[in-house]
C-alpha cells in the first residue's frame, strides 16, 4: 500500500501547517475490515454493510464491559493516509474549504462513524457500520448516546 | 482551573497505559464558551443553548469556506482535564467499561459534539450544542453528513 500523500488537484491550496505537536494520541488497537485499500473501501459505511472486528490491545480490554450486541456506537479512527495541510479541496469539480466537507484530508484526520454492535468477544468487539481499510489504528469507541442522559 | 487528576471512585480500575505516541495532533484554535470551568458545564449540550464561538488560528482560516448558517456541524474537542489510564469507572454508582459510557476520562479524550452554525464570520464560527469549559482546545470541524453522499 502507497503511503505517498494525494496528489493535488486544480484550485486546491495547501498552507505551511504548524507541526503537530500539541496532544498526542495512543492507538487502542486496530480495524479488521473487508477492504483491503482504499480503491476498495465504499464512500460511506452502512449499518446493514459487512461485520468488521475492532480488535483491542489488551491493556484495554477491561473497559469493554457493559457493551451489549445492538447497540449503536460511536467510533474514531485514525486515517493514517491523510495529508494535513489542504484548506481548500475539489472534491468533484468544487472548491470547498477542508472544514466544509468530510474528507479524509483534514489537519486531524480523524474518522467517525456511527455503528452497531453484532457480537462482543473477548478483546474485540465486532460492528458494522464501517468504511475503513483493513488495518486502520482505532482511537475510541463510546455509546453514540449517553446511557445515563 | 486545576490540572489534578480526578480522584479514583469506589471500584474503578486504571491500568498501566502506554504511552501516547501513536499520532499526534495539531490543535487548530480555542472554543469561547460562556462556561468559566467544568462544574458551570451543562451534563451534555444543547442546539437550543448558549453560543459558543470556534476560533480557528488564522493559517486555517480559508478551510471555512463554504459553512454555512443552519449547517449542522461535528466538532471534536480535546477534553485537556481528563485522565486516560481509567478502564472502569464508577459515574453514579453503577461499574462501566470507558467504551460503554461518553465520560470525559478515556484514553484518547477526544469529544465530539453536534451543533448547529449560527453565523460565518472571518476566521471564526458561531454555533450551539456545545458542553465544553471556555478555553477548550478545537480538533476539527465537519458537517454532519457529508454534502456529496
Amino acid at each position: 500500500m502507497s503511503t505517498e500523500l494525494p496528489d493535488l488537484r486544480p484550485g486546491e491550496v495547501i498552507v505551511a501547517a504548524p507541526e503537530p505537536r500539541d496532544a498526542a494520541l495512543v492507538f487502542i488497537g486496530r480495524i479488521r475490515s473487508p477492504f483491503p485499500d482504499c480503491v476498495a473501501c465504499p464512500r460511506q459505511g452502512s449499518l446493514s454493510g459487512p461485520e468488521c472486528r475492532l480488535e483491542l490491545d489488551q491493556v484495554w480490554w477491561p473497559a469493554l464491559k457493559g457493551l451489549e450486541p445492538a447497540t449503536r456506537v460511536q467510533v474514531l479512527y485514525w486515517l493514517h493516509f491523510s495529508r494535513r495541510d489542504l484548506v481548500v479541496q475539489n472534491p468533484r469539480g468544487k472548491l470547498s474549504g477542508t472544514f466544509a466537507i468530510r474528507s479524509p484530508q483534514r489537519p486531524n484526520p480523524i474518522a467517525s462513524s456511527v455503528c452497531v454492535v453484532e457480537r462482543v468477544e473477548e478483546g474485540a468487539l465486532v460492528v458494522r457500520g464501517l468504511d475503513c481499510v483493513d488495518g486502520t489504528p482505532l482511537i475510541d469507541i463510546k455509546p453514540e448516546w449517553c446511557p445515563h442522559a
